[in-house]
Formats: C-alpha cells, sequence, structure tokens
C-alpha cells in the first residue's frame, strides 16, 4: 500500500506548534508523507490559507489536508472533516477555509462534525485544536478510519464560505481585485484571461493594458500601463507585466521586483483593466 | 520495525545548516522520519530553545531528539547525551538546552559526552557541531547502536541548568515573568492556574485581574485589567486576555492581536497579577 | 531498496509553491525523502544557491539534487539534468546555479536538456517550471528512469557558469571579497587558510590581522583588527574573529553578534586581509 500523505497549512509561524502537530500525526501514522504547505500563513488570514490550498491539492497526491487558521477555536464553531469527489478529505474549522478547495478536488461529497473521542487526544484543550483535535483525526483518516465513524453527518451548504473577489466583465474593462499577494510581491487577482478577452478583446502578448488600482480608504488610485505577457522574461528588469499565471488566473508583477512593495498595495485593492 | 524518529530544533534560520545535518541524519538512518521542531530559534536563545524542546516532546513519538543553539561551540562544553525516563535520547550540546525536555520525559536516566569516533563524521570541525558530532550520533543512535557505547558516562548532577523564571505566590498576587513569546506575540508566562487561585482564589471566566508588566532598566511599568478567559474568542478583536494555554501554563495575549509588540514586552519582563 | 534522496534548494519563499513541487515529487515517488535545503533564497539570487547548494552537496546522500532560482523561467534558457561523478543528478535551469555543486560531486559526467514529455507534467506554463518540469523529472530520475531519456545531449563547456569572486593572494596581503552572508550575519569569504598562509605566513590562534572592506560606490573602506581565532568562543561576546569555516573557507564574525548589519556589508564587498 502506497505511504498515506497528509498535507498542513497553518499561520502557526516558526514556533513549535506545527511540530507538535505533526509529532501528533506521526506517532500515529509512523508512515505517512506530511507535506507542509506553508506555516506562514498571515496570522488570522483565513482567506489566504483557504486561497494557497486551492491552489495546492490539485498537485497534491489524494490524501488528508489540514488547514488550521482558527481564530475561532473553542468557541462553538465545528471541527470539520470534509470528503471531496477526487477521494480526498479535507481537515479543519468550519470557518471556511476548506471550501474552495474541496470544490476543486471534485466538490464536497459529505461533511462531517469531528466528535468521535477515539480519534481525538484523550484531553482536548480550548487553546489548540490543532493538536488536540485536527492532527489525531487526519492521522487516524490517513489510516483508513471509516469517515461514517467521524461524527454527525452535516448539510454541506450549511457550511461557512468565505467572500472571496469575483471579476465583473464590461464592454471594454474588466474590474477584479487583489486576491493574494505572493512573497515576490505579485499580485494574483480575481478572473482569468477569459475575462480579460471578453472585456477587451484577443489578448496578443505585447499588447498594451491600462491598469488602474481604484482609491480606497487609504490609498488615491494609481495607474500605469503595461503589456500582457507570456512570462517575466519578455519585460525589463523593474518593469510591470500582467500575465496569467500558474493556476490560470490573471497576476500582476515587476519582473526582478516587488510590484506590491512599489504600489503599496494590499490585498482586495480593487483593480480596473482596460485597453492600454 | 516502526521507522526511527528523529527531531530537531537549532538557531540556524533559513540557510542550509539545517538541511545538512538532515543529510547526515538520512544518509545513515535513510528511514528516519526527520520532524523539525523550528530552525528559527532567536539566535544564541539557548533557553527560547530549552522552552519550545519542553513544549514539544509529549507529543513527539519516542525518539532522539536533537537541540543545537550552542554559541560554545568548539569550546570545552562537552556534547552530551541523555537517556529519558520514557525511552527517548536527548542530543545536543551541554549548556542546559536539553534538561527541561528531560525532566518531562520522565527525568534523566543516564547521560554521556559523545566521544565514540564510530558516531562521528571522520572530521570534526570546531564550528559545526550540529553537522560532525550531533547529527551523526542521532542517527546511529536512532538506529540502536547501545547507549553505553557512546562515551563515558556524566554525572546528571553535574549537567549544566539554565535559570527559568518561577512564580512566586502570595496573598492576593502573584509574581511572575515572562518565559517565552510566540510568534503570534501572545506572552508565555511562569507558573500555571493553581498559582493564580493560590494567590486571587478561584478562577471563573470572565473574571478580571489587574496585570502589571513592573518597570526594568528599559522600560516603565505598564498596568491594565483582562478577564480570565477560557479562548481567544471570548473576547473582542483587539483585546487582551490572561488564559491557561495549551500546555497547562499562565499566558497573556491580544485577540487578533500582538500583545508583545502593542506594550514593547520582552522575555524575562517580570510581571505582577492581582485581583481586578 | 533504500529510499531515493530529493533535496530542493529555490527562492520560492513561504507561499506553498515549493510544496506544489512536494506534491508533484511525491506523487510519483511516494517513498522519497525530500530533504529541503531552503526556501528562503533570497529572491532572484541564483548565485546565493549555487553557493548553499555547494555548500550542502557533500553531505547529502547520494540522490538528485533540484535547485530553482529561475528569473529567466519561460524564456529560451533550457531546463537542464547533470549527471555528476559521485552519481548524483542536478536539475535546475541552465543559469549557472548548478554547476560549482556539480563540480564538488567529482565533476560533470553528462548533461541534458530535459525534453522528454513523459517526464513532464501533461501542461507546462511559461511561469512555473519548478511544478512542471524540474519536479516531476526529479522524481522519475529518483526511481531510476535511465539519464539518456532526459533529452538531447549538451555539450558540458557550453553550459552558463557565474562569475564567483576569487581570493588574489601577494606578498603582505589576500585580496578577497564576500560570497555570501549567512543568518548570523557571518561573512563566507572566497578563498581558504592556505590563501592566507601563503601571504601572510603562519596563522597561529590569537594572531592579529587587519581586515578592510574596501570603499564600494556606495560605502566608504572599513578597517579594523580581529585575531585569527580557531572558534567563536575564542573573543568576547560581540568582538570579530577571523577564522576557517566549517566549509573550510575564509570567515568573518562577531561573536554572538551580526557583523554583517555592524558594518553594512552586502555580497561581493572586496575585503583586504594584512599582518594586524
Amino acid at each position: 500500500m502506497a505511504r498515506p500523505v497528509i498535507t498542513f497549512i497553518t499561520d502557526f509561524g516558526p514556533d513549535s506548534a506545527a511540530a507538535i502537530c505533526r509529532g501528533v500525526m506521526l506517532d500515529i501514522a509512523r508512515d505517512a508523507q506530511v507535506i507542509d504547505i506553508s506555516h506562514s500563513v498571515r496570522k488570522f488570514a483565513i482567506r489566504d490559507a483557504a486561497y494557497l490550498l486551492w491552489c495546492s491539492v490539485p498537485w497534491m497526491p489524494v490524501g488528508v489536508h489540514v488547514a488550521v487558521v482558527d481564530p475561532g477555536v473553542g468557541t462553538e464553531r465545528l471541527p470539520i472533516a470534509i470528503r471531496a469527489g477526487r477521494g480526498d478529505t479535507l481537515i479543519g474549522p468550519d470557518n471556511g477555509i476548506l471550501v474552495p478547495a474541496a470544490e476543486r478536488l471534485g466538490g464536497i461529497v459529505e461533511a462531517r462534525a469531528i466528535e468521535n473521542p477515539d480519534l481525538l487526544l484523550p484531553t482536548t484543550t480550548s487553546t489548540f485544536h490543532g493538536r488536540d483535535i485536527f492532527a489525531p483525526a487526519a492521522a487516524h483518516i490517513a489510516l483508513g478510519v471509516p469517515f461514517a465513524s467521524v461524527g454527525p453527518a452535516l448539510d454541506p451548504t450549511g457550511l461557512r464560505r468565505l467572500p472571496f473577489p469575483e471579476p465583473a466583465v464590461a464592454a471594454g474593462h474588466v474590474r477584479t481585485a487583489v486576491v493574494y499577494i505572493d512573497s515576490f510581491g505579485n499580485l494574483r487577482l480575481a478572473g482569468g484571461p477569459d475575462d480579460l478577452a471578453a472585456a477587451l478583446g484577443p489578448l496578443e502578448p505585447g499588447r498594451l493594458v491600462r491598469i488602474t488600482f481604484e482609491a480606497d480608504e487609504r490609498h488615491p488610485a494609481v495607474s500605469e500601463m503595461a503589456p500582457w505577457s507570456r512570462t517575466f522574461g519578455q519585460v525589463g528588469h523593474g518593469r510591470a507585466l500582467l500575465y496569467e499565471d500558474s493556476f490560470g488566473r490573471l497576476a500582476y508583477a515587476d519582473n526582478h521586483g516587488n510590484v506590491a512593495e512599489r504600489l503599496a498595495i494590499v490585498v482586495d485593492r480593487p483593480v480596473r483593466i482596460e485597453p492600454g
């Protein structure tokens, strides 16, 4: 039998918390391959983690995916497990962190509250469900515990969902927003090349577009021209480009630079794209 | 046979040093599960690493635990191995980093200087004992080398120990101090809820206490009120709470915030807790 | 058969990109031991990664080594695989990142462009060859795919090479430069103790030398005296030392300090060492 895979994403940072969860997982499932997706998610940024998990799961082996950004730990929000169409199980708090990844993996087949005490540590604290609930449940499920034994079934339509920006296509422009800013400072935007082509017509590499970061409460509008490009090296060092990122979405970057820092962009900033 | 587990904590940071040690371990014990606890310990902060290791080991599988924050590398301080009551082996320099974890794992059963050249790399430098001594010794021990072969026995009472803050309970107040500041900015304090209850009487969720960060050479005293709480979500965003952390100790935090930054707290700051 | 080893170094940072590559590797080679060397290489710093890989490979098990700092992704630069004398395979872009490590591992035996579609993901984007080309090719090679099947042979002398600083030995002084600055702020210099001894005569621990960071466009010259030392603890806290680092090269450090910060040193700063 192939070794079970458990992926793991949190905002726990560089302390020992993520390692403690790995210890719990491997004490139960010694042979597992644990793949740390990231433990440097911005503190409390549930949507950042949901986005990164959504990005990651199509390239992960079928397995158990644990996501813990959980400011509501110890309150009445439920610990949940979701069975997805591809055969994966997603584990985490019911705060929306799991749903985009589950939809990417063939949709929610079944959802359950994690309640079976056999799947948990003997003592459950009110501040560290990663260690006490999510890690041991993930390891037991990775070993093949029947999904029905996890706990009572939940109505999938009742699970919490997070608001994500959506693109709005109009004649002559697309309105979108920054969904995520990666560690290169590249801006991951809502929508894909099809949305842009629907509004602006065919996208030829090198075609100039105008990109406007609209004013918000703290920032005035900023507008600049940049080419639609296939890859970074097609513009000079420090020059901006609009491109299709490796997940099929629109993105805006400075080649050999950090556009988020250059323009002081933060997540959710509204963006307008029109012909150059 | 279950795969051997080696846990690993250092202040080596994001360079390749920790990976080089993992390479040495896996070249000897190819089947091991190496669990990185953290390699982002504050540089030279032996006590931070000792604290994180103390936090972690109860949740780790029985195995070999390697800790290297080692500003004395290459001086006369000894490389040591400790056998603990639970059956684990701890490996690192004799600077106090291992002792709290060993006591947590059932106490020191046996201690030895690491001297057997068969357990070391052929060449031992004077600046990287993690690679040359601790990693290969850990891997050989994980594979089952008899503990007596490690090197000469040491008197456990002669091992270096680190000073840790201790709580002082008086009628009407507890004096404690900040032991560790985690990546959320939460303050981990000396002492537990029993100490607090001994001084202040029964702790009901929501009961207000006064917490005073006493003046030190660089900071004036700061005092504020906060509730004793079961979990973060019981106070509003940005509000402080005093709580029992997931390791059974007192802790002070801002919900959805970073209290260490807000109040400019550093490790060892003395703290006084009294009725609100 | 021993578990195959794949080592992995990138500048991908704390997002999910490195994990996605690990997912691809383990989906193909479920039993592999993936050793992350670092994913915190300075963005776009090909030479930093080449240096860290050069440092690391002698202590890694024989295996496949993947290095991706790749600002030219999607341009005409080739994805390549190098077979080294020790039996390892190195995988990455043809931008010089692999060559120093290959030379450290017994030299380049054979080099090929990675072109065989059976070794790649079905879809290859123009911005994420780590996921689409390097990770799957590495996993297939780790499983034993014949090297000749990777793609067409390349002339090893035609591979891109990076300029590294070299030491210049003269009567009475050595001119060198900062090759890399580690996370302790220690300055890794070009050249070794033999170069220094050739210029200055025998190196006895405690012998004082004068070290001068020469002026460059942005920094005036800085000069100070420091002892040649065997290890950090031989000088006081905050005092500088010149020493042979654990890779056999010259290095300059502050004991319990960060000399790169203290003197505002950046990579490639020229350095002159003469008798004290």
